[in-house]
């Protein structure tokens, strides 16, 4: 991958090489040239490297397209180094300054641990803030892969060592923007004014940067400004979010302590919602849905509307919006590295040549052998150009497509987690299996996100050469030759075919017809096969003619199955393959496992009810116990039993909760008696996941 | 298609020019040659059609390769000629003495109608018969989309009339053999004897024709032997076939009688083996499966092993036995089209054209430049010789992958049609479906074996085309780089990209590994997802390597999922769409229709069932009534009506057998009322086939 997209990078060279000649063969006389050329086959015996290039002609000729050698007065050596310090100095002082001293007083004396970077499981509101560093992320990676220098302290490295600096530099990366999440995590004022700082010097840094060289050779001239775009919109995001939470921690304290613990309104709304009287719907059963309707459903499908007292998770959230990047750097990577080429072709093209193409009847033209006039070289322009325009169309229709079944996925994705929630593994897996972690659950829902995106990616790339070599037929078999009415090839072929055509037709209407009025008993329901004689007759006598239709119907087959399984190949929540082996397709496999733990970890109604819990122990004023600890589930089991007992209607009350909401989440029961076990077991040790 | 086979046919007349010039072209010394090639090179704008072949050197030199040109005894035209009118004749004869004075006395001033080709819904004993009759049609067809005269009587049509009687040929040649299927039909011993005639009369003049003309000029010497080859072996079938039969009428009438009825000896052995008290399976629960065994159990459903009291339907056999004749023709199409060139180009390859290979790098060279010596010469036909070897082995193993997805293909069948049988509709469709004729599944289940025959050609083709390339890149990018020690360009790109590979592998085994000791909770059941910060910040970090691990898994899934496309094209049992838009794919959808007919027309309770109550009525010594009869269903009731009343106890044994059948197969259940309406609604209109 890497060396591919490095010969990419490398043939852009060898295309410069190509229109700097074609703009010195063009002060050349034609017809000088073409004693050259002839020169030049005639003698390659004698001359060794006669295909090697020697530029002809004065590069200066060039001058206005080279672009400005830049220098930064930031460069990016200078911006690592500086900031890579500053942050470690900032993860070291929130660790040790507000983690420590908020959650473990007692443990002063020990190492300071890292900061998490944000709770996937859990988090239901910072949704922009993951998305913006990861979006960051991501893009850093994608200019990575494609830079010389990758890690920014090494420059000028050999190609050997380049692929280990690659490699050193996906770890280094997620260092170096750790800072930027793990300070709204510990969601103190001191953490959003350092990530206030944090992320105002990276995008001022940034922007300074692109605003001073906004040209780069590499690729295509703006290419680096615009693979650069994303990184400097997350951290513009940032820069507003970090002051906002600023003001907010100042603003309304009392305010902040009721919400401490993340995400407490949407796990209640949730179970409210799902506790609340539904009115039934008006029974549709015996209307039969029209076929518009049903179209309409279908359509909708497409459209993700927001449905009260449910919220994507993080974690899915997190990977249709870097999925939506990773297709913005692939398509801009297939843009730069075709249009500005064979724009370049195009601009350069001359009459010696259009020859080539009339030669090869490509191009008509009344006298192939003489020199081409202008009329054959315009239409080989209208050529190059109808090419940018299939390519250009060909990537809008891929991204279209690839956006449109996005949407779609997180509609099922809704669907699927509502009736995990429920407990219908059956109707999601289509197999019964249980919702607990196991090593390989775990494992893909690490890796979900870097699947989704890789997809997405790949997804785009595959339609977009599908489509591209789809629109090119069509444009040079069907529409040039309407405008032009030459190369009627495939018209050719259809005339001759007629009778054949006629032929499939005709035999199935035919067969169609019989079928209905002759041999299908209409008087009466059920309906019955009739004229049985007849009926073998016509089997037989039809049997050339329908293995001619199979043909058909065979290449439909293939068409429908490619064009299905590209289209929908970035989506993880469907399998590729057919019913009975959905299990080997690795993107269905990791959805799987990745839904699975989504489920048994954060089902919200165990998150609903272990809130209700915290908060009648604060009603209790056991003020020793801090809501922070709920997302750790640590220290509930413990202070329960050292807990002054609780009086009979309250634990009532709180037994009469869980039959309620066991009865409505049938999926939660399992874990219920593993839990029980344990308590009695360890008295200590239970945890605040299995209520 | 018809287009496609005829270029690929005009395609040996240009590869015999270019094998005439390579073999005239020796005799030149290479020297003049080279001058020759290099003055016509530099020329070209002076000639106009210097691309135009003109014959060099003498074609005498190809006298040993030249086809003899052979004169038939009987031309096909004075075979058609004779073999039409006596087919016509037979019929007519067959029509008029045996069918009407056998079914109908009171019609025989009626029209003789045509006889039924074969009761493709109840015979189940002369499979042997329709097999060879439709392998003969289908080679014929194969024949003829080749052939230049499609239609035996118009010889040296035009082009563009060649369609038109092609289309006619297709209608032409399934009557023409129609009486080949007929004879055996009328069940007598004249329509055995005249089917001995016909059948022989054929076999002795197509062995005769290709006895005396054994090669023909077509694609290749030998193709036109070898793909008549399976009309001959149908013929002598038939041939020894209807003299089989004559002997068996004339040795025992009186066993014909008790099995006039054709298959009533299965229905019966089926109806006895579903009512046989079953021994209940060893329980293997608890006990789980080992992988060998499920592996073993897995190649086990590639092999058909015939069970008792099950026999395939007609129709399925006979398209099974159709898809292996139709590979058979499109493998001999490939081979023949494609090697006897190879060989040719091998046999007259030139240091000349050797330099070319070596201009592009393709054959190592010490000295690119200069004239390539022996050795490199050696290597050229050595890595020509490589790309035969490679097609043959692709050849032989899409053959092999296509027989084995046709024998599982039949164990799918049958497992199928076993399911439906009891009922169990949900579990072979996915979704309830009423199990009664309509009109698109009897076009679908006269469509059926032309569909899989088609899909079996595809498939072939499409797995040649695949498995070719792959093995062409496997041969010439790693073994014969092994071999030579040059052109290790693949090496080279997966050492280079080592680094890539091991931090892909490592952090793969990495993140297993902590998921597995670290935040697994390994002490009890159901284990649990522990140190959480921890797993956050992992997942975090791992995110760039894990887009490089997606991207391949991604590439796996395009692998995967192509190749289980291309492997299972030819099984009409299965989607290859994924679960919920099954109904999209043409294979599928025309299977599942076929099911339907073949399930509710020839149940093979409901035949038992039906002969149960034929053979009571005769024991009541009906003579009126024919057991013929039966297959057509016409007369059963309006017998019954006026039959005299039976027994008291008869009737309770009756309705015992019939209560006793119903409860075992359910799938009886919905016909059975809609019987009972119609016989009290017109009392002589109930059919037999609604018991």
């Amino acid at each position: 991958m890497v060396r591919l997209l490095e010969i990419l990078h490398g043939s852009r060279y060898y295309l410069d090489l190509i229109a700097w000649e074609i703009k010195a063969n063009r002060e050349m006389s034609s017809q000088e040239k073409l004693r050259d050329g002839l020169e030049l086959t005639g003698n390659f015996a004698d001359e060794d490297n006669w295909y090697i290039y020697e530029p002809i002609g004065n590069p200066n000729d060039m001058a206005s397209d080279i672009i400005p050698d830049c220098q930064l007065t930031v460069p990016f050596d200078l911006y690592h180094c500086s900031m890579a310090p500053i942050s470690l100095v900032i993860l070291l002082v929130l660790s040790l300054l507000v983690k420590r001293k908020k959650l473990h007083p007692d443990f002063w004396k020990g190492v300071p641990g890292l900061l998490s970077p944000m709770n996937f499981l859990e988090e239901t509101q910072n949704k922009g803030l993951a998305i913006a560093v990861f979006g960051i992320l991501f893009s850093s990676l994608c200019v990575l892969l494609l830079d010389n220098d990758p890690l920014p302290f090494i420059s000028n490295s050999s190609i050997q060592n380049r692929e280990y600096w690659k490699m050193l530099a996906l770890l280094y990366y997620p260092a170096f923007y750790y800072p930027l999440l793990a300070c709204a995590t510990v969601q103190h004022r001191v953490g959003y004014l350092l990530g206030c700082l944090l992320s105002w010097c990276h995008c001022v840094l940034y922007i300074w940067q692109k605003v001073e060289c906004p040209q780069s050779p590499k690729i295509y001239r703006y290419y680096s400004l615009l693979s650069y775009l994303p990184i400097i919109l997350c951290l513009a995001m940032l820069s507003l979010w970090y002051p906002m939470k600023l003001v907010e921690s100042f603003k309304g304290d009392a305010k902040m302590a009721t919400e401490k613990v993340p995400g407490s309104s949407y796990y209640e709304d949730y179970l409210k919602h799902i506790l609340t009287k539904r009115i039934p719907k008006k029974s549709i059963n015996g209307v039969k849905p029209r076929r518009l309707s049903s179209l309409q459903s279908y359509l909708r499908t497409f459209v993700y509307t927001p449905q009260k007292g449910f919220q994507i998770p993080l974690k899915l959230a997190l990977s249709l919006a870097m999925a939506v990047i990773a297709v913005y750097q692939v398509a801009l990577l297939l843009l730069a590295s075709f249009i500005p080429n064979i724009q370049i072709v195009r601009a350069g093209m001359t009459k010696e040549m259009t020859a080539l193409f009339v030669q090869f009847g490509i191009i008509p033209s009344k006298n192939p052998a003489s020199i081409p006039g202008d009329k054959e070289l315009a239409t080989a322009k209208h050529y190059i150009w109808s090419l940018e325009v299939c390519f250009i169309s060909s990537l809008v229709v891929s991204c279209m497509v690839t956006f449109c079944m996005l949407l779609k996925s997180m509609g099922n994705h809704r669907t699927n987690l509502r009736c995990l929630y429920r407990g219908a593994v059956e109707k999601v897996f289509y197999r019964s299996c249980k919702l607990q972690p196991s090593q390989q659950s775990l494992v893909c829902w690490m890796q979900f996100t870097g699947f989704q995106i890789s997809f997405a990616c790949l997804a785009l790339l595959i339609q977009h050469i599908v489509f591209f070599i789809c629109i090119v037929c069509f444009t040079f078999l069907i529409v040039v030759p309407l405008q032009s009415g030459s190369n009627m090839h495939l018209f050719k072929i259809v005339v001759n075919l007629w009778p054949f055509w006629l032929t499939l037709i005709v035999s199935f209407i035919a067969q169609n017809l019989l079928v209905h009025y002759y041999f299908l008993e209409r008087d009466h329901l059920p309906r019955e096969l009739t004229n049985r004689r007849a009926f073998y007759i016509v089997t037989y006598m039809f049997f050339p003619i329908n293995v001619l239709l199979g043909l058909m119907a065979g290449i439909w087959r293939m068409v429908i199955s490619a064009l299905y399984n590209i289209v929908h190949f970035c989506q993880l929540d469907g399998s590729l393959l057919s019913h009975g082996v959905e299990r080997f397709d690795p993107g269905y496999r990791t959805y799987c496992q990745y839904l699975k733990i989504e489920v048994s970890q954060s089902h919200p109604v165990m998150k609903a009810f272990c809130l209700l819990l915290l908060r009648w122990q604060s009603d209790q004023n056991m003020q020793t116990l801090q809501l922070r600890d709920a997302e750790e589930g640590i220290k509930l089991m413990k202070t329960t039993s050292s807990a002054p007992k609780a009086s009979k209607g309250q634990q009532n009350r709180v037994r009469w909760c869980l039959a309620y909401t066991l009865i409505n989440n049938p999926s939660l029961l399992p874990y219920r008696k593993g839990a029980l076990v344990d308590a009695t077991a360890n008295g200590t040790k239970g945890s605040l996941t299995r209520p």
